[in-house]
């Protein structure tokens, strides 16, 4: 399995209204997309740092496991998201080389694209997203 | 001020011998480069994945920054690193923002670029680090 690129590196925050003004103040930095994701009790915005997006969440009710991180470890950065070919590939590899997931199958994250977790048990301490190349960014 | 790219993503590890055979096995990703900075107590490794680096950091004694971090927080992201096109500019905009700095003027990091680190709480929580643009990326 090969990792190709670097996707998104997100970002977790309690107002991303707040955030939003403070990446333009200090960086520079505008949104190019935002998007609100029920099923992940999320709103996240995209900002494209040439070619790698860096993606604020902000939770959208107290369940939602962005919430949960909030309010365990405070805003600050939550996962990295790995581009890969295919999905269901990198998952089978992984379940190959034991490492520990999440998702155990694709799922459509923001943007429609296919995506899965990876458990940060298995990886070092690190929450990776995997996300499918679409030729889209 | 404009952040131009993402330089590098910064993840502390307490083994980086273990991390690199980690990152290829699982994801295929292997270091251009391995320096140690005794300066900050490091040894990091720099995984080149489609022109942003993952930068894995082991730290070299037990005083040392990243040795802190493990201790408190684990193996995990650690901090992010711009690209900005002049570190001393980007700091005297920071500082007109009245965003809170660690190094209030640029100093050599890994590879001789001109670095500087903005405080987490200026920022919302995220360790960033300002890198020089200087062309060799």
């Amino acid at each position: 399995m090969q990792v190709t690129r670097i996707d998104q590196i997100a970002i977790a925050v309690p107002d991303l209204d707040e955030a939003l003004a403070f990446y333009e103040r200090a960086f520079g930095l505008t949104p190019e997309s935002r998007e609100r994701i029920d099923s992940d009790g999320v709103e996240e915005a995209m900002l494209d740092v040439g070619g790698v997006y860096l993606q604020l969440l902000q939770p959208t009710r107290d369940d939602s496991p962005i919430a949960k991180y909030l309010a365990r470890s405070g805003p600050g950065l939550h996962h990295l998201g790995f581009g890969v070919a295919d999905v269901a590939d990198a998952l089978d590899h992984l379940r190959d080389e034991d490492v520990q997931l999440i998702d155990e199958a694709p799922r459509r994250g923001g943007g429609g694209h296919a995506i899965a977790f990876v458990h940060p048990k298995g990886t070092g301490g690190v929450l990776v997203e995997l996300v499918e190349d679409d030729g889209a960014h």
